[in-house]
C-alpha cells in the first residue's frame, strides 16, 4: 500500500483546491448541453480493449478519476487493466477539451461527466479505429492499472455520514440499548445523518493511522489511550456535482441531476472513544481521524441500468421523500481483510446496496429540504451496510467488525489462516470491493483499501 | 438589514475560495516573520482618528475584515467608525504588500496577520503623519463605518461547534433529562462537540429563512413544516490561520499560533427539528440552514491584554487538555432583538465568555489529539454561553430563547415594548456584541445580526 497520503499534503492540495475552482467557473462555458442525456451503453458491446467478463472495468462503465502520473495529477478513466490519461487524449486532439482536464481536475458537473464518458466511448468501442491504430498516442495515454497510482478523485468541502443501512441501525441498536425497540422512533420517518469531517478524506491506500482517544472502562477515569476497539465501516457515497444556489430544495427523483457519481467508503470509527464522546450531539473524534474513498467515479449513466426497487418503506415516507420512480441500484459488496500473518486477503463479509432502507435520492432530498447549500465535490456517504444474517457459514453478512464479532466479544477466525480478529490490529490491511452484476459485464468500483499504522501522539 | 447572501454566490465563492489558496500558497513567502510576535498596544495610546471609549474598535484592536466595495472584495480594518481600505494602502505603498491583500483575500496566517497590524498600528497611532496629512490618500482609503457593506471575512472547509457554555449544557440537560445529573458523565472529562456545515456559514446582515422540517407534536405522526420553535444561540468562535500539516496534534498553550481571530457567531437553531431528529447522531438539520458569523476578525494579538484565567477544572484535565499558562479571554457580551413591532432593538439578556468550562485552546488541542488535519479558514465556535442565572430582574443571563424562556412555555416581554417572545417570529432581527473592557478602552467584535424571513418550500 502507498503509504503518502496524496492529497493530504498542504500544498497540493492548495493547487488541487485551485484548479477545482477555475474548472467550476469554466464550466459555464457554453460548450455545455443543456439537459442531461444519460448514455446507456448497450450490454452486448465490447471495446478493443480486451477484459474479463468479471472486470469492474467495462466498456459499460467508463469512470473517472486522478491518476498521480510522477507527481502530476492527470484525469483518468479505466477499461479493463488500462488507465488511460484523458488530458494526454484532450492534448492529441481526441476527444474535446472539457473545462479542467488539461489542469489535473476533474470536472464534476453531471452534464461534462455524460460528455467525456460519451466521449471516451465512442474512442473505446470495438469498432473504433482511431485511438486503437494509432501506435503513438496509445504509448503515450495508455497505462497498466497495476503501475498506476491514483489520488483523491475530488475535493469536498462538506462530508455527510447517513445511517441508512438499516440492519446495522438495528444491531448496532440491540446492542447498545438491549432494553428497547432496535430502531429509534425516527428511523423510518427520515434518513438521520450527522456531517463528519472532509480534511480528513483520504484516497484508497492511505494507511491509517489508529488514533489515540479518551477512553474510559468501567468505574474508572477515562485515559487517553490508543483506540483498542478501532473498526471499518462498509458504506457507498454519492459525490457531488452540481451546485443548488442558495439552497434550493432538490426532489429524491430529480438527485441525479446534481450527482457527479459514485464511489466506495471505509468510514474508520474508533468504537471505544465513541462510546464515551458522543452523548449527547453525536460522532466526533471517533471519526475524524480518517475516511477512505474509492478512486474511481462511477457515474450515474453507468448506474442507470442497473435502477431498481428499494425495500418497502412503512410508513410512507412523507411527501418531500417520495420517488415516483425506483430509487435505488443493486450493489454487491464485499469486505475481504489481510493480516501480517496473511500472504492473501480473505473475503470476511458480503452483502449489497439493498440493505439500505432510504435511498441516494432522498438522503438529498432530505439535507436539501431546509435549503442547505450543497456543493460539487460534497460527499454523501450512506451508512455503514449489512445484511440482516450472515452471507454463507464461513462469511459474514455485516459491514463492521462490532457487528460480526459482536463488539469483539466473539472474534471471527479468518479463513484456512487461523488467525482471529475481534477489532483491527496494526498491519491490517481492509479492503471493499463493490459491482454491479449485468448480463455478461460489470460496472463496478474497484477497491477502498487502508492499511493500519501504529498509534503515535506528539504534540507541538 | 441587507438580504442578500454576500458569499453564497457560487461564483463569487469560487473565486474567493481561489484567491484565498493563492494566498495560502504566497503565505510562504520570506518576508514572513519566523516567529509569533504579539504586538500589545499600551492602553494610553491613541489615534489621530477620534473615537468614544466605548468604541469596539479602538487603536488596541485593529481588527481585519473584508469590505464589500461596490461589489469588489477589499480587505479592510476599522478605527471607530471609520473602515480602511488596506488594499488601497497597498497601492500607494503605505503598508508592505502582503499576499492576498490586493486580490481582495485576507491572509489568514497568524505571522501574516501580526504583521499587517503592527503596520496599521505605524499608521494610526497619534503621532503618524504619513496617512493622517494625505488628504488624497485618506480620501481613497478611509470610508464611514455607517455606509460600509461587509462580507463573509474567510472561507471556512471545516466548521465545528463545541458545548463548552456549561450553564447551558446544564439548562438543556434540566428541561431534558429532568431525572438526571444535569450535565452528562463526559462533560468535565472532554470538550464535547460536532460538525456542523460549513456551506452555511453567512456573513453578519445576511436575512436566515425560516426552515421547514420534520417536526413530531406528541403521538401524533411528524409533519413536515415550516420550525416553529426557531432559536438563536450566542457563541465565540476561533478562525484557524495555520495548517497542522499531516493532523500534527497542537498543546493548549500553543493553540494561538494556529489562530487567525476571533469572532461572534448565532447558530441559529430549529429546536422542534432538531428534537425529533437528533437521536443518535446528533444535530443535523435543525443547524444546517444558517450560521451567522461576525464581520471582524479580531487577532490573538488584540485578545492578549484580556488573557485570564477560567474557571476551576474538576477533575483535573488529562494531560493533553492542560494549560500551563492562563487559557480564557473576558469578553462582555450581550443580545438583543428587535421585533416589526419596535423602532429600537432592546437588550435582553447579558453574558460573558468565562461562561465556558473548556478553552479556546483546550477545544484546538481535543480536535487535533486524534491527528485531525485542520485548515486555515476552519471555524470552531465556542457553543451557547449563557450565565447561571439572569443578568438583572429586567435582563436575563441566557444565550438561547430556549432557556430565556424555558422551551417557549414562559414567552420573556421585551423592554417598553409590550411584545412576548417564546421563539423568534418572522420578522425579528436578532444581534449579538461583545467587547473586552480595558483601561479606558475596548477591544470589540461589533455586532454578529440577522433579520428571519417567512419560510419558503420549493423544491427543483
Amino acid at each position: 500500500m502507498n503509504l503518502a497520503r496524496p492529497i493530504a499534503n498542504g500544498a497540493v492540495r492548495c493547487v488541487a483546491l485551485l484548479i477545482t475552482f477555475v474548472a467550476s467557473i469554466a464550466i459555464l462555458n457554453p460548450r455545455r448541453p443543456k439537459t442531461f442525456m444519460p448514455l446507456v451503453i448497450n450490454p452486448q458491446e465490447r471495446s478493443w480493449i480486451p477484459y474479463e467478463p468479471t472486470s469492474h472495468f467495462s466498456l459499460q462503465n467508463i469512470p473517472f478519476g486522478i491518476l498521480n502520473r510522477e507527481g502530476v495529477p492527470r484525469v483518468a478513466t479505466r477499461i479493463g487493466d488500462v488507465v488511460i490519461d484523458l488530458a494526454m487524449l484532450t492534448e492529441l486532439g481526441l476527444i474535446p477539451d472539457l473545462p479542467g482536464v488539461s489542469e489535473g481536475v476533474l470536472p464534476l458537473d453531471p452534464s461534462a461527466l455524460s460528455q467525456l464518458r460519451s466521449a471516451m466511448y465512442e474512442l473505446l468501442e470495438e469498432s473504433s479505429q482511431v485511438l486503437r491504430d494509432d501506435v503513438s498516442a496509445r504509448e503515450r495515454a495508455l497505462i497498466s492499472a497495476r503501475s498506476a497510482s491514483m489520488m483523491m478523485p475530488f475535493l469536498a468541502r462538506g462530508y455527510v455520514d447517513f445511517y441508512s443501512g438499516i440492519h446495522h441501525a438495528s444491531n448496532v441498536g440491540k446492542m447498545f440499548r438491549p432494553d428497547m425497540a432496535p430502531l429509534l422512533p425516527n428511523y423510518r420517518s427520515l434518513p438521520v445523518a450527522y456531517n463528519g469531517r472532509a480534511s480528513s478524506l483520504f484516497c484508497s491506500g492511505t494507511a491509517i493511522q489508529r488514533p489515540y482517544g479518551q477512553i474510559k472502562k468501567g468505574d474508572g477515569p477515562p485515559q487517553f489511550a490508543p483506540t483498542e476497539e478501532l473498526d471499518f465501516e462498509l458504506e457507498m457515497g454519492f459525490v457531488i456535482g452540481k451546485s443548488n444556489g442558495k439552497g434550493d430544495p432538490i426532489s429524491p427523483d430529480r438527485a441525479q441531476e446534481y450527482i457527479a457519481g459514485f464511489v466506495l467508503v471505509n468510514d474508520w470509527s474508533a468504537r471505544d472513544v465513541q462510546r464515551w464522546e458522543y452523548q449527547p450531539l453525536g460522532p466526533f473524534l471517533a471519526k475524524s481521524f480518517g475516511t477512505s474513498v474509492s478512486p474511481w467515479i462511477v457515474t450515474p449513466d453507468a448506474l442507470e441500468p442497473f435502477r431498481c426497487q428499494g425495500m418497502e418503506q412503512v410508513p410512507a415516507p412523507l411527501d418531500y421523500l417520495q420517488h415516483k420512480k425506483w430509487g435505488h441500484f443493486k450493489i454487491e459488496l464485499e469486505i475481504s481483510l489481510r493480516t501480517k500473518e496473511m500472504s492473501c486477503p480473505e473475503v470476511i463479509s458480503k452483502t449489497d446496496s439493498l440493505q439500505l432502507y432510504w435511498s441516494f435520492g432522498q438522503q438529498l432530498a432530505h439535507q436539501t429540504s431546509n435549503n442547505t447549500p450543497i456543493e460539487p465535490g460534497d460527499l454523501f456517504a450512506s451508512g455503514t451496510i449489512s445484511s440482516e444474517s450472515a452471507f454463507s457459514d464461513a462469511i459474514g453478512g455485516f459491514g463492521s467488525l462490532l457487528e460480526l464479532t459482536y463488539r469483539g466479544s466473539k472474534p471471527i477466525k479468518i479463513g484456512g489462516s487461523g488467525v482471529e480478529r475481534g477489532f483491527l490490529q496494526d498491519g491490517d490491511e481492509v479492503a471493499f470491493s463493490g459491482y454491479c452484476q449485468g448480463d455478461g459485464f460489470r460496472v463496478g468500483f474497484g477497491e477502498v483499501e487502508g492499511e493500519i499504522l501504529p498509534a503515535v501522539y506528539k504534540p507541538a
